[in-house]
């Protein structure tokens, strides 16, 4: 089946003219429309910006325009904050924008059932500022910006996933708008059920493919007690690991465990956003905390003898609460220490994201390495107008077994760049891996993804998208290519 | 569309003559047939039976199997080891059975990745059993005969599943076989993964209508450690929930929470399965464990305050190994302590499974409590041809807020109890609950999940349904209606 989509003037007007009949905002300001598919992670060409940007303030209001624009076939792209990675904002075939900024509101706290209902342009910085005093939280971790719209399209997690789970363990329900404007309760309030197909986990990670959300039922946890943090350095990645293994075959559940590499340090300490001068060595960042002194002091006990068994370079922990902000806040800079390693402004700034089970980690991390050291050797023969040596490094949630390999480099190199994170993403599903552990898949990882789930889970996806949103108006492209591609003509690239 | 399936002698003969030319085994006898579809918990008719029961011995020969009932459109039900309610597993229209006898194997144990890969006829007993001297278990406890790919089709719990959570927790990919025979491995083998619809959950509590589980990998955790048991018995069913509400407010993980009220653990005495005389009050167990034995006395420290606080009749918390096999065997015994009650081997035992937000759960029990002891009244005085009186009882799931209210009564009274747990179901939903927290849907719930999802979400699921299966032929009539029945045709019902 072809798809074509309507993109003509004509087209827009008589959209304009329905939707605002129901007091629906709207902008075609051309920053308004710029600003809600060209971010800093997936920059876009002006014609891959929505032509109009709406402003639905309910459930009754996303309705009101996707069912106009499934009428017209109009494209609709949906935003929240715009943190995700991999294109998924981008408007490819034109269309629309629905943006959530106008539905941010803590709809309903039920403390006693440990459970929150919101809008999704709320952040999640943002809910737990307000749920502090309260003494839970919830405790799915991204990026400081994201919006919990977004993080329930993208399954995100972050570094409280070791102890807590993703996306996909804290959503009760969902109320969800269909691309014919159908509205659908995925489920109530209760913590279980087995009432039927699972519609909640559906939608999560669908990637705004398949519906809309514009209400969603999450679980809090009680905030933890008795936080301490450390900091461990040692000689290779490998007893970082060695490390996580033994605390999990104890039994022992931290709260998060975060090891990066020798050269990622490098950049936290070269950006000067630490306040700390690291090793630059391979450096595990652990959180302990629980409801009881004795238990986090057992996991103290234990974390201190392996690292002795390990023979540590260095070692701290402290409960101190300004120390737990200098060392855990040398962990949370370094997204910004990597762009500062930027030589050039228009160096590019890439990274995997792949997650394989702990015991393929170390694998994992040295064959990435040995692929990106080659390809950089390789590009400083092959290209002689690019000499500058790309900077790689490694930092990885290893508790969770997903580790992000970045590379900074010359905007020229950007095909060696593309080619040696595919060779990354083959080797993470040689070793029963994922290609995207928690970022998603949007324009980027669709060819990845046929290699990791097979033409049989793609085409099991089409036949769900093609079943729920049948014109394919709900960001086409994203995920896998839509049925007027040939879904295995790229695939030579991976 | 009309659905009509194939149930002629020779297109039976036909898809014996395809599928054994791959030396698939099968049976045509009368007890063999009867035993996959006519259980205790959902007695059939002889017409309700397959017609052929085919025991596949891998995923290739399931996809065998399917691909030619797909061709004939011969309806297939499919078996592990019959344990579930509502009648799940009738051959509602003819057709053929799939049973995962012969496929009961652990394929692959990864100890330091905390995973297993398994067939779905292995029962979790035997594979926790096998799992045992590796100090590793898999948490999911429903009904001891249970399987792995029954457990998965059900989306089921347990009594852990306050701790653990439920399948839709501990399943990490799955190989799933379509209708047409299409093999699709839904994910590898990393803890988190987000790449792309979630086809591991959309399988999960799908009840054998979208596909059949050939292999699973499932998380698995570390045996508990310092495990205690406590019961606690109370005036009333509401002090239980106002100590579980605390615990979770407090922070504290326990690994069980479950509540009886008085006339539950007036069967348990009545029937002398279990080793110690009950006070017949309603009754708190509660299991405790954790790495460091302070984490535990803490959590027994502030469970006697609370039982101080809201004046418990009786309190007993053990470590001692033969006494809490002693008070937990009182826990376990309940369901066949409820059979027993029946004074008549024809007495019918029926029972709900809603769940609510657990500050709702005791409104839940009271409201239960009333409409069933109303109902048994008003019988009393319309059936003078039954006038024993029914006997009723509460055991819930407390900590997942999840309530089984039990009625033993005579056979003719059928009419009257299925029409009191409509009422119940009712009575969930208002309290922003599930009709299924664990049981499913299958043929019985089916008006209840209309009320439950909407016709909206009712919908949805057909639609992913006709994708998946367009011809219909796995398990039909399960979950919702097949569309050439009105779908709201029997909601006076409910």
């Amino acid at each position: 089946m072809a798809y074509s989509y309507s993109v003509s003037q004509s087209s827009m007007e008589s959209l304009i003219v329905e939707v605002t009949t129901h007091s629906i905002e709207y902008s075609t300001d051309p920053s308004v429309r710029d600003s809600k598919a060209n971010t800093a992670h997936s920059p876009v060409s002006a014609d891959e910006t929505p032509a109009i940007v709406f402003f639905p303030k309910s459930t009754q209001d996303v309705s009101v325009i996707l069912k106009a624009c499934n009428e017209r076939r109009i494209a609709v792209t949906s935003f929240c904050s715009g943190t995700s990675f991999g294109g998924c904002l981008t408007s490819t075939r034109g269309g629309i924008c629905i943006s959530f900024e106008r539905m941010k509101h803590v709809v309903a706290l039920h403390e006693d059932d440990l459970d929150v209902v919101v809008q999704p342009g709320l952040g999640w910085v943002e809910l737990n500022d307000q749920l502090e005093d309260k003494g839970v939280f919830f405790p799915v971790d991204p990026a400081p910006g994201a919006s919990i719209g977004g993080m329930i399209a993208m399954s995100c997690s972050g570094t409280n996933a070791y102890r807590y789970g993703t996306m996909k363990e804290w959503v009760i329900s969902l109320t969800a708008v269909l691309a014919d404007g159908t509205v659908v309760k995925t489920h109530r309030r209760p913590r279980k059920s087995a009432a039927g197909y699972d519609l909640t986990h559906l939608v999560i990670g669908s990637e705004g493919t398949l519906a809309l959300v514009t209400e969603a039922t999450l679980k809090l946890a009680v905030l933890p007690q008795n936080l301490h943090v450390g900091l461990v350095t040692f000689d290779t990645f490998q007893q970082g690991v060695d490390i996580v293994v033994a605390l999990q075959r104890a039994g022992h559940q931290l709260e998060a465990l975060e090891l990066a590499d020798g050269p990622q340090v490098h950049a936290i300490n070269h950006s000067k956003l630490a306040q700390i001068e690291m090793l630059e060595k391979p450096s595990l960042w652990l959180k302990f905390a629980g409801s009881s002194p004795q238990l986090v002091n057992d996991q103290i006990e234990t974390v201190k003898g392996l690292c002795e068994e390990q023979k540590a370079l260095t070692y701290e922990i402290t409960s101190d609460k300004a120390r737990i902000d200098i060392l855990w806040g040398a962990r949370k800079c370094i997204g910004h220490a990597l762009v500062a390693m930027k030589k050039n402004p228009t160096d590019l700034f890439v990274h995997s994201d792949c997650a394989v089970p702990i015991s393929n980690l170390a694998a994992l991390v040295e064959g990435t390495q040995k692929l990106i050291q080659q390809a950089n050797a390789d590009n400083q023969v092959s290209s002689p107008d690019s000499k500058q040596p790309w900077f790689c490094t490694n930092v990885g949630h290893v508790g969770d077994g997903n580790v992000h390999s970045s590379i900074i480099c010359p905007a020229a190199d950007k095909p060696q760049v593309d080619e040696v994170l595919r060779k990354v993403a083959r080797l993470a599903l040689s070793l029963e891996g994922t290609v995207t552990g928690e970022h998603g898949v949007g324009l980027k990882q669709r060819d990845a993804l046929i290699d990791e789930v097979g033409i049989e889970g793609i085409n099991m996806m089409r036949r769900v998208k093609s079943a729920l949103d049948p014109k394919g108006i709900l960001n086409p492209d994203k995920v896998f290519r839509l049925e007027d591609d040939d879904p295995t003509s790229e695939r030579a690239k991976l």
